[in-house]
């Protein structure tokens, strides 16, 4: 188990979860691992409302927080990992196995003065989540499932994802332990920018592209999905950030000037 | 995930399940985890039928064996493994953590010659396994979960302790370690740009900068050795490459129409 801090500092996220049976299961899969921060995403007011007001609800159910846009709900974290089953979609991020992605989580959140927050999203009940929802996440968390079946019920996939999250190998099992070989993995959390934070990077990026008249095929689409997942693929950190925001307000500065 | 043949060597019985969402929920978890032997001991004929009728049940349910008896049920077993919170109880046998459990479960399916039979108890949801149940165990698995909330749904521990039995742990420390970075690595050398294609977006960002003015602290070094640095960084592909350099080469162009 976590420590009540550590896990203060994961988020679990449903994204317009149906079923007002499932919302309760996975608030008492959080409760039977120690989770207690609980937020729904865009929720239908009906079956939100019936999963609060069921008898027996856990109490992180009654205080868990509604936003009505994913970025809202993940602008404070500094890892976002989405879960799913893949089927179809090839997303951009790193795919990670479920013992991949706790140990992932585990890292980021496991330092009391620097940790990071993270958020675990979860998609709805009927075509889990979309390509838009996942263009918010660093990583994609896959359970390994059998492939005649390969699906996993809402409140289950949260259990199994926390109790991965939440496991206590047993001694001596030296493949959990965290390698930190890998430079990037020894960053400290403190270091990654929040999702917020990249946010207004790719705002400032796009405001660019309007005043270049660039019009790209691909990387301004619609909604700036692209640039969202580019920017969250190239882990950029902190002081990265700011050098590059820098350059582009000076950029925007002398277009500007200059119209 | 297990064999086929050593999956049909653990049979998963529960015993007076009550509520068919929730015997639903553990023949789903089954299905998802590629196991298919299942056991009701003693049901609520009418929560079984129920259950056994459900649209979309999965034809493990359908083919379900059903016993009076744990004693029957559990005849042809070499490994009986109990599952509970243990609150009050205090069982005579050995009480494994739920990966001792599993990895004494999978020791005990493994042979495709010599291979014993498992069988997976599941108690009802009013008081779990009774210590008359917990008689015919030959060991009780304890899932670690909060003090504050230790019993878990029924068809929520099904789905967690299948998991834990079918668990591929990933070989070798270093594919376990979590480095968000790997799986780019393991992209097709051909996404990658080459270190010359690196340096023109370097020099490209480089002239930006001058044609605004951008004196820089840190980015823009007398060598622009920080500026190549973070481009190697982070990593970017072939095709992020042409849309990062299409954008400044469109600055660029604006910026000398109006100097």
């Amino acid at each position: 188990m976590l420590t009540p801090a550590q896990a203060e500092r994961l988020e679990i996220l449903l994204v317009s979860p149906r079923n007002p049976l499932n919302i309760g299961a996975a608030a008492r899969a959080m409760a039977n691992f120690g989770f207690r921060r609980l937020t729904i995403v865009a929720p239908f007011a009906h079956n939100w409302m019936e999963a609060k007001s069921a008898v027996g609800a856990p109490d992180l159910l009654r205080e868990a927080r509604v936003c009505d846009t994913l970025a809202e709900a993940v602008a404070r974290c500094t890892l976002v990992v989405g879960t799913g089953s893949l089927d179809r979609r090839r997303p951009e991020q790193a795919i990670l196995t479920l013992p991949q992605a706790a140990a992932q989580v585990r890292q980021t959140i496991a330092s009391e003065t620097a940790g990071g927050r993270v958020a675990l999203l979860f998609g709805s009940e009927k075509h889990g989540l979309t390509a838009s929802d996942l263009s918010w996440c660093h990583a994609i968390a896959v359970i390994d499932t059998a492939d005649a079946q390969p699906s996993m019920n809402l409140g289950q996939a949260v259990a199994v994802c926390l109790y991965e999250i939440s496991r206590t190998p047993d001694s001596g099992s030296s493949s959990e332990s965290p390698d930190l070989a890998a430079p990037r993995a020894e960053l400290a959390a403190a270091d990654q920018p929040t999702s917020e934070q990249l946010d207004r990077l790719a705002q400032l990026v796009e405001e660019t592209m309007e005043a270049v008249n660039y019009a790209t095929r691909g990387m301004r689409s619609a909604n700036g999905e692209a640039l969202r997942v580019l920017l969250r693929r190239l882990m950029p950190q902190d002081a990265d950030l700011r050098r590059i925001m820098g350059l582009f307000r000076r950029i925007l500065w002398q277009l500007r000037k200059n119209p």
